[in-house]
Formats: structure tokens, sequence, C-alpha cells
């Protein structure tokens, strides 16, 4: 296999790539050159994104896999690495906000909004972490949230994931950083334009007239840009906002 | 029941009272004048620190319950409010550090670090929290680390469920300060003497010579501290360190 | 000269003894059987607060000394060490926000807040640890604020000169700690009960009948609260704010 | 003038185009069409950079003007904007680190690192908001440095200004942001490919073999993307530092 083959068969593998952030994060790693597998609970929702990608040319390849199952997500790492090629970039990209009174946070919404934002992320983190260091190449970056660095009063649930998520990435950092393998944490901090956003906060969405919501294939940008740092200067955490957010 | 009965049945609850931390703090409480309530994995290995309390005309209860199961902390708290007395004050007490590269560690392992660490931290304080709002009355008070605050290599899972703890803390502080409960979060930054570091780490139990690791009876003293500050002026988060500790 | 006697002649300096705060500090230390040395601007504003320390059998001394002069802060330190006793515990307490858009800051004020809330910090803080390393003993407590760790719009002067002056207390924290001087930083998170308050946010003042702004002499009680503390467990920082602040 | 001579015309300010850092920075803003203009305390040393970007077709000017003196700071904005055309771009990049122990820190240096790192940051950054609030267009990044988000023992001076000088950024973020200025900071944590550093500390120099100091040209990339970023999706900090830095 020649050189430019090899290259060719680089692979980003995007861990949620819903409609928005994560969809946006594939799209663009396609277009960067990678092979992009992308997961999702519903594999089926990924066809327009994939079709959207083959005919720009791109490969993309879609699964459906619950990174909260360890089974699952050793399974994924295992076919791709095997059928698909080498993995350079993961983005894990999952997580989302229910807020509510500590007095009423059920023990299963707490548990489970971890299980999605953190524990999966540790799952996938490392098992694409034993394939990156041994070829000392390759860079896994989280998705944070503002949530990750303050707990805000109904927000007990979702910011301890992203606090544990904040310090998986840290920790991943500093152990594999040596190891040449670029660990980052990009700290989205408003809202992205999401159809959730849309239809739950329609004042905020107005906003998206004056650039006031984030949009997804801005914040891909910001990814892809982690990935073509060189070594000497890499970034660990970057935060993302609008220009008129208040923080 | 008159007044000052009322007020002797104010109940402080330590959740994981071992044999140093949690059993000086159960210790602290007693000696001012609360009915001392203990959880521990193992109810028998209370007995000495139930006697010890008593042998000085103090109240304990020692109970056997596990903080990561849900049922079991909504029976120990409806048991302690039901027969016991009004819990007052509750230190959450649990957390341990098995430090482990993220390649080799298991989902088993990430899972219950955090299980204990701060899901049974979210268990309990949501509890005794559902019954102190109504009384407007109550400190809550959780053990951290400074792994709470920055995700050390080979920490991931001790770092990712004490930082979910303190997630935890800021938000219940946030949400219910102006309901007049203070909660509070306690970063432990050094050794402490246990048999634990006496065994494994014997150079560093060496400082205790030195006062180079912290005592048990100094830590409990600042929770007491804790519950004992006006509500014009509470503090929400301290760090305690050995003066020669490297920080 | 007896034990006694030399317990007796240990120093306690408030940098800053306004009618407040630093009064109360100082007010709190003479309880605590500290000479307490006080400075102020203007000396002769000291001398109610001298008498009343005066009344409750303490002894207190007035000195006008500006802690941005070099050569006045040298001075003090040497008078208060030759002729009254070694200071033990020096508070560092000055400092106040102006607040203003950037566009409209004068390099003036900004100047003059650093020089006020931070660098006579500094040489008050270097002056007195030049006497404490030697003894092996003392603590050093430097008032903070929430601008210390955040800087809001309209506070770069203010959150510029408290960043500041929270760098030089973590710095000399872990410099001097092994040293056995005790370097502490206190954040100040809410209205205080002053005149300036009341007269220039009297809402916010209205808080008072709720406990909703602090008191000074319950601030006063930590700063004692924190020379207390064994060396095995020092607190390096901790926040004090009233229950029903937002933050 | 038509629009893409306006265009043409538009400036990015360099303080303190040092050898390495700044002058990197200078070098890729003029590549990327901006009229460069950098400072330096003597301006003859600016000469050979000018001469790189004009040998490029780039556009350079140097001006000697000491960033710490309210009157040349005023001049020199006024210059530039009068006479060669509206500032876009401002980087502030000015700050030098001489540790030493708090007990011999002289207040003459202490206050002069200030000046330097932050004052001076003070200065520039009021200046030029000035120039760009009524335009609602520019970017203004600081260079900072671990030392602005920890103060390490023998660092009292410099992470005092470090410290100050990222309070200056976020408080100029919170404040200007909305007003469509872009305001960053940029944590450098690591050594940098210097004159300096290669003689000061030839060990950590010879880490360049394996990038393991930072190389001027990869950090100016940095500056070059964030202005870069559309307004929907800001960056106002991120650290920089080699894959092999401990941190």
């Amino acid at each position: 296999m020649n050189e430019q083959a090899t290259h060719n068969k680089k692979v980003a593998l995007v861990i949620g790539a819903g409609d928005a952030t994560g969809g946006a994060i594939a799209k663009r790693f396609a277009q960067g050159g990678y092979i992009t597998c992308m997961t999702r609970r519903n594999a089926e929702k990924l066809s327009p994104l994939i079709e959207e990608i083959e005919s720009e040319n791109g490969q993309a390849y879609g699964f459906a896999s619950d990174a909260r199952k360890e089974d699952q997500v050793i399974e994924l790492i295992e076919k791709i690495e095997s059928t698909i090629g080498p993995i350079e970039v993961m983005v894990f990209n999952i997580g989302a906000n229910v807020p509510c009174s500590i007095l009423e946070e059920t023990a299963q919404k707490y548990f489970k909004i971890w299980e999605m934002a953190c524990f999966g992320g540790f799952l996938v983190g490392r098992e694409v972490a034993k394939r990156m260091v041994p070829r000392q190449k390759g860079t896994i970056i989280f998705t944070g949230a503002t949530a990750g660095l303050r707990g805000s009063a109904n927000f007990a649930a979702f910011s301890g994931a992203k606090h544990g998520l904040r310090a998986l990435a840290q920790s991943m950092a500093r152990e594999l950083g040596s190891k040449n393998i670029h660990v980052a944490h990009v700290v989205i901090d408003g809202a992205i334009d999401t159809t959730f956003i849309k239809e739950t906060f329609p004042e905020t969405y107005a906003l998206k007239d004056q650039d006031g919501i984030l949009n997804p294939t801005h914040i891909a940008e910001n990814y892809w840009y982690l990935t073509q740092q060189p070594r000497d200067a890499w970034t660990h955490e970057l935060d993302l906002r609008p220009y008129m957010e208040r923080w």
C-alpha cells in the first residue's frame, strides 16, 4: 500500500453524531480527508449525514453503538480498527442537561446523565487510547460545558457529569501527552443552533440573527484546528461562546 | 416535649465513619451535644466508637447502610428521623483512591469509585436535604480532595468522582443556601493519619513526627467549626493541608 | 521575663483597621490576648477603637502608616518589633472597588487601586515574613474578594489588584508553609455591614434584617479561627458569604 | 478610497515584538495581509524584522514605545490610527519572570514586573479599545502564562502581574464582547524557543529536538487563528504547551 493510500485510511470517530455539533464535526473531518466513523443510538438517523459526506466524495460509516456499554464500545473500536483503519481522532460528544432541583432529582436520571456524559467518555477514551498509545499518534477531544467548571443550582446531575468528564480529560492529557496523544477539552458556553433550542427556547434561538447562538459548523472548525496543532504547542482546553453571551 | 429536650434530640449523621476522619468527626459532634448517627458498611466495626462516645456521656447509633443503594439510604434517613431525631448535620465522608493508568482502568472500578464517592453523596445529600428544607435548618458537608480540583495522571476515576462530588456540593449550596441550608465542601490535601497510610506509605507516615500528615481530630474540628458559622458568613469551601505539604 | 509575660507580648498587626472588618478583627485579636497594633491612613480615627479595646483590658496601639510606601512599612514593622513585641499575626485588609468601564478607567485610578490592595500587601507581607521566618512562627492573612477569582465587567482595576493579591498569598503560602508560616487568603463574597454600604446601597443594606450582609464581627471570628488551626491542618483559602447571596 | 484599499489598510499592532514570540506574531499577521505595527523598547532592533516582512511584500512599521508610559501609549495609538490605518488586532506580549524568594524581592522589581506585564496591558488595551468600540470591530489578545492561574513559590511578582493581566482580559472580554470586540488570553505553559532559554536553561533547550519547547511560529498561528473565529464561537482562553510538558 502506498503512502497516499495509508494516509487515506486514517479514521476520525465521532461518538454522538447528532444533527448539530457531532454531525458538523463528522463532516469537517470528512472534508479534511479522514474516513469518518460515527455513532448514534439510532444508526438509521445517520443516513442523511453519510449521504451528504459521500456526495462530497468523503467516506463515512455509521454505527449504532451505546457508549455506556463496555462490550459495545470494545466491539465498535475493534471493528473500526480491523476493518476500516486506524483511529487517529476521536471526538466524544454525548451529553444532555435536564435541569432539576436537587430535591426532585431521581437517582435514575442522575445516574443516566453521568453514564452518558462521563462514563461513556471513559469507556471510549480508554479504548481508543489503547490503540493510539502503541502507535504514539492520536487526538482525543471531549465536548465539555460551562457546567464542567461550575456547579449551578439545579444542575447537580449535569455539572457532576461534566465535571467528571473534565477530570477525565485532564487526567488523560497528563498521562498520555508525553506518549504523543493529544487530549483536549472544549468548553461550549452558550446555546447551539439545534432543533432542541429552536423548539424549547425560541427567544434564545431568535438571537441567531445576531450570531448569538453557536453555529455547529464553527464549533467543528475548532475541533479540526485542535488536531492540526504541532505537538510543541498543544491546547488542552479552550472555550467557545457567542460574542454576546453573558458569562 | 420541652424546648430543651427537642434541642437535645438534634442529630448529626456521619456517612462513612471509619477509624480515622469519619470517626473523629462523629466524636466531635457527640462532644458538641449531637446525637451522633454513623454508618459503615460493616456496622460491627462501629462498636468501639459507639462505646467511646457513650463512655463520655454522648449518644451514638451505628448503622450498616450502603450509601450507593437508594432504598437503603431512604430507609436510613427515615429511620433516624422517625425514631431518633431531626438530622441537623450530615457529613458525607466516603471515597477511596486506587490510582491506575487510564489504559488499565476497568469499567467496574471506574464505576465503583464514582458510585461510592459521588453517587452516594448525591443520594444521601438529596434525602437529608428533603428533610432539612422544610425545617429551613441544617448543614451538609462533603469531604473532598485535591483530586476534585485537578485531574492528575492515573487519577481518572478518583478525580472524576471527586470532581462530581464538588459539583454536587456547589449546586446544592447555590440552590439551598437561600433556604438556610449550609452546604460545604472540605478539600483535604495531604495524607491523613490512618492505618492505611501507615502500612502503605511508611515514609509519608513518618512525617507524623513533624506534623506532616493530617490529624483526624484536627480535621473534625473544622467540620464542627463550619456548623457554627452564623449564616451571614458561611464558608462553602475550605482546604486543609499540613504546613509542609507541597502543592 | 517569664513565659506568661513573653506570651503576653505577642502582637497582632491589622493593616487597614477601618470601622468595619479591620476594626472587628483588631478587637477579636485583642480579646484573644494579643497586643493589637493597627494602622489607618488617619491614625486619629483609631482612637475610639483603641479606647474600646482598652476598656476591655486589651492592649492596642494605633499607627498612621501608608502601606504603599516602603519606607513607612519598614519603619512601622521595625518600631513594633523593637518597642512592642514580636508580630505573630498580620492581617492585610486594604482595598476598595470603584467600578468603571475599561474605556473610562484612568491610569491613576487603575494604579492606585493596585497600589493599595496589592502592592501594599506585598510590602507588609514581605516585611513581616522577614521577621517571622527566623522565628519559624506566624500567621499572615490577606483579605480577598470574589474579584480575586473572576474578572467581571467594569472591575478591571479591582479584580486586577485582588487577583494579584491572591497570587501573592498563594506564592507566599507555597514558599513559607514549610517554614511554619501560615499564609491564608479569605474571599469575602458579599456586602459587609459598613457605613459605605448603608449609604451607597440602601437596598442591599436592608438585607441586614435577614442576615443578608456580612457582620464584621463574624468575619473577624474566621480570621481568629485561622490562627488557631494546628499546623498539620492549615487552611489556605476560605470563602465567606451570606446564606442568601447569589454566586 | 475603494473597499479593497480600506481593507488593505487594517493594522495589527504587536506590543513587545521581541525576537521570538512577538516577532513571530508580527510576521504571521503581515502574511495575513495586515499592516503590522510593532513596538520594542529599542526600535532599532526591529529593523531585521521589518526587512524580513517587507522582503515578503508585507508592510511593517516599528516604534520605540514604552507600554508603561501613558503618554507614549496614547501617542502611539494616535499616530498609528491617524497615519497608518485602523487597528483591528492588538497583541500585548510583554512580561518577564525573574524568580525570587519573597524575603528577597525588592519593591522596585515587584513594581516593575507588574508595570510591564500588567499595567502596560491595561494602558494599551484601554487605548485600542477606545478606537475599536466605536467601530464595533477588533481583536485584543494578551499573552499570559501558567503563573496567571497559580501563584508558585518564588513567583510572587510574576504571578501577581500575570494574574492581574488575566483579570484584565476577563474583565475586558465581559464588557466588550457584546460590542463585538474579541478579547482573548493565551496561557503559554512551557519554555519557548528563545535565545534566553538557550543560554539560561540549556537542558530545557535541548528538548527542542523532541519538540519539547514551544516554537514561536506555532504560537503565532494560534493568535492568528483567534482572530479568524466567527463571532458566534469565540475563544476567550486557550493554553499552549508542549506535548511532553509536565503540568
